[in-house]
């Protein structure tokens, strides 16, 4: 059932802009959900967007818009005078619409809302604009169906009405005091199960989870992920109900997290996607890198301090890749198993219970792969037992240390509220290469002598 | 606001618990959110768990069930007998009952069914049980509120109000013919400010988004993300209404994909989390430590190929671990962007203009560290300008060619329906070592001639 873009359309969209055919345009384009025509402006060119922009009804691009990369969005705007981009925006809920005026220039916003009508918009926007992106404040939405405590189910019904006109859709009825301070709240189901003669104040759950503007966006996202809840009341400091955030918001806010960790893993620094330019790549990779390299100098200055072994035993210098890898790679999979469980608060147990576990863990695994690499040592490349000794005592230590190192530096960084991803990824590789090759090299000419 | 357990908390439940003390032990829990009595239980020793399951009423513990480590409940489960299990499936939804029953043996999966008394409720298990647990059937719930097309407003109001007795949310009042078959929806809004004296088919919304009963729970979650949906209805063969998935439900599945993903990227290859055991870390871990210690062989035989070299030109061993790690790096980095891409939709463009993007984003990066190792190997390790160049193109060599690889791997894996989050970590970054140490020793005899 999902709309799928095939290149003719396209085409057909991008000859039907050349010729003007608005007519035909709005044809193709009027039935399209907004996702789809967000799609759909996303193969045009700038010039073509903003056309389609420009054409349609504030209705529909207003939600178009939302639908498009900042970036894309930021570009198409500047294309619109303050006038357009106010009528844009009045068709928004709040919460979008303080995000896009948030992107614009600090002229540019003070224009734009002068130009917005509803006055009571403009305010809520200009509230929303003050608080922090990340906290509550600034993920929630103005709109929301309130209703007082000392109202009847059926006076409050016909107040609901007139505010369920501004309200997208209805997940909750918040209930409220004459001073506006959260009381509770009204499931639509309580509401079409009451009595019609019953007062609010008999009817309303007393329980509600609320978040506080200054809550951050995590912290959000997490109660509302606990608590399955669709929706959730913001208060101000003194409790009154000034906003709500909505699950959808807030799903897009686990995903965007939940990639910055990904990303975290793999070395780079900033959310970016595969659109990016090369100099915004280049902010977010090359400093992980600059750090590996760093990290490789050490490593040559290990591999010089041994440098004696190199006449009598110049083949341990093939294994060092071979050490360097296996320690990262473990070091890789203990700290992603922290990280993850940090995240999810899934890390239970004292620290003794986890150290012995990532002791057996990394014995059973080191094990198995000493085994493989002390044959692989004598058969494949025909050194005698005790150098393939050597070589897979060391690769048990490796992993060991490795695996101690990967669970423990989260751990602590997250102790000192440093985000442990950031011990991820580059970091982690980088310092296990380093111990790594030292334990390798250590245990080495402990053996053989050199 | 959100519910803090702390050490005395537990203490005093466990000493409740074993005094017996069932009134003062309710009196505790009675108030707490199933969320949060599952952080406790979380915490307590397994006998401990199953008391409070046996001590409180069933509608709070099938939710506390709910929330729980599948492993754990299965272990509560366990100690709970056909009647039990089934006094707490009835009041859940029939996803959930259906997710909680095929967790059971086969033997207990029969009994237990024949002891839920709601015959439907029965019914409807077994036939979600048919649904494969990934697609939209194994996703869906058989909650929900459907009103036939034919009927007037009034008269659905009271028909509603029965159904939603068994529905937790009202999303959308799904509307369908007489043959059953989804014909459109209806809003809460619509209906609350409808005439009463209007017939269904006049003012409900034709156009539906909805899912079949094998579409891939991926899939469904692609769709509620875009276009923004907190409910889906999912319809079978014959196009008929057969249920409903909540945004609750794809929450967990977008939040387990995205951190399998994450895993594969750090080489964990199951979904396991930091409380599993020494075994299930074993069996997601060490394959994936086995493909890199391969790697590792190759890499000492690429370097053994090289062994002439050692004599005049030892000290490049020294730089194999720098040359492996920085390829290693650089493809990781390069897959995770793409495997994100692939996974949001967001890779657009030829593959030529790709292509171009990680050719200059490679000589960038790898020029700007090109120039910090060739004065690095100059002045930290000594080196003649000749060998700084020679480490320097290599680095920059092995940068390009690990980024084109990191790149087009996980394109061509999906190209070929092979999920693209294979090719990040340890995959990558072996692959990665074995390239870059062939390119460097290359480069280098081509140079410096051994």
């Amino acid at each position: 059932m999902a709309f799928q873009i095939d290149k003719s359309f396209i085409e057909k969209i991008e000859f039907l802009i050349e010729e003007k055919n608005n007519q035909e345009l709005q044809l193709h384009l009027e039935d399209l959900h907004h996702a789809d025509i967000a799609e759909v402006l996303d193969e045009l060119k700038l010039e073509e967007a903003t056309y389609i922009i420009k054409l349609l009804e504030s209705d529909k691009t207003s939600e178009v818009l939302m639908e498009l990369d900042v970036a894309y969005r930021e570009k198409i705007l500047s294309n619109l005078n303050a006038q357009e981009i106010a009528s844009e925006i009045q068709e928004m809920d709040t919460d979008d619409a303080a995000d896009i005026v948030a992107e614009l220039s600090e002229e540019l916003k003070g224009q734009v809302i002068e130009q917005i009508e509803d006055e009571q918009f403009a305010n809520d926007i200009v509230e929303l604009l003050r608080y922090d992106e990340d906290s509550a404040g600034g993920l929630m939405a103005k709109e929301l169906i309130k209703v007082n405590e000392n109202w009847s189910v059926t006076g409050c019904m016909s107040e609901m009405r007139a505010q369920a006109e501004n309200v997208t859709r209805v997940h909750s009825i918040y209930v409220v005091d004459n001073k506006g301070r959260l009381k509770g709240r009204l499931s639509l189901k309580d509401l079409i199960t009451a009595p019609s003669d019953a007062h609010i104040e008999d009817v309303y759950i007393n329980k509600v989870d609320f978040v506080n503007v200054h809550t951050e966006g995590e912290e959000v996202a997490r109660i509302m992920q606990k608590y399955d809840l669709e929706a959730i009341p913001v208060v101000d400091e003194l409790n009154r109900l000034v906003g709500r955030i909505t699950i959808d918001d807030i799903v897009d806010f686990i995903k965007e997290e939940a990639e910055k960790d990904y990303q975290m893993a793999a070395g780079i620094s900033e959310d970016i996607d595969a659109s990016a330019n090369i100099w915004q790549m280049t902010r977010a990779r090359l400093p992980w890198l600059f750090l590996a390299l760093m990290g490789g100098f050490v490593a040559v200055l290990i591999g010089e301090t041994f440098e004696p072994a190199m006449k009598k035993f110049g083949f341990l210098f093939f294994f060092t890749p071979l050490i360097a890898a296996m320690a990262g790679n473990v070091g890789v999979q203990s700290s992603a198993i922290i990280v993850q469980g940090l995240a999810n608060g899934t890390i239970s147990g004292s620290i003794i219970s986890r150290l012995l576990k990532e002791v057996g863990l990394s014995l059973l695994n080191g094990s198995a792969l000493g085994i493989i690499l002390f044959f692989g040592t004598h058969f494949i490349f025909g050194h005698s037992y005790l150098i393939g000794l050597t070589i897979s005592i060391s690769l048990i230590s490796v992993i060991l240390i490795a695996s101690l190192i990967g669970t423990f530096v989260p751990i602590i960084l997250d102790r000192y509220n440093i985000d442990p991803a950031l011990a991820t990824g580059p970091f982690i590789t980088t310092s296990n290469d380093i111990f790594g090759l030292l334990i390798f090299f250590s245990i080495a000419k402990f053996i053989l002598g050199f």
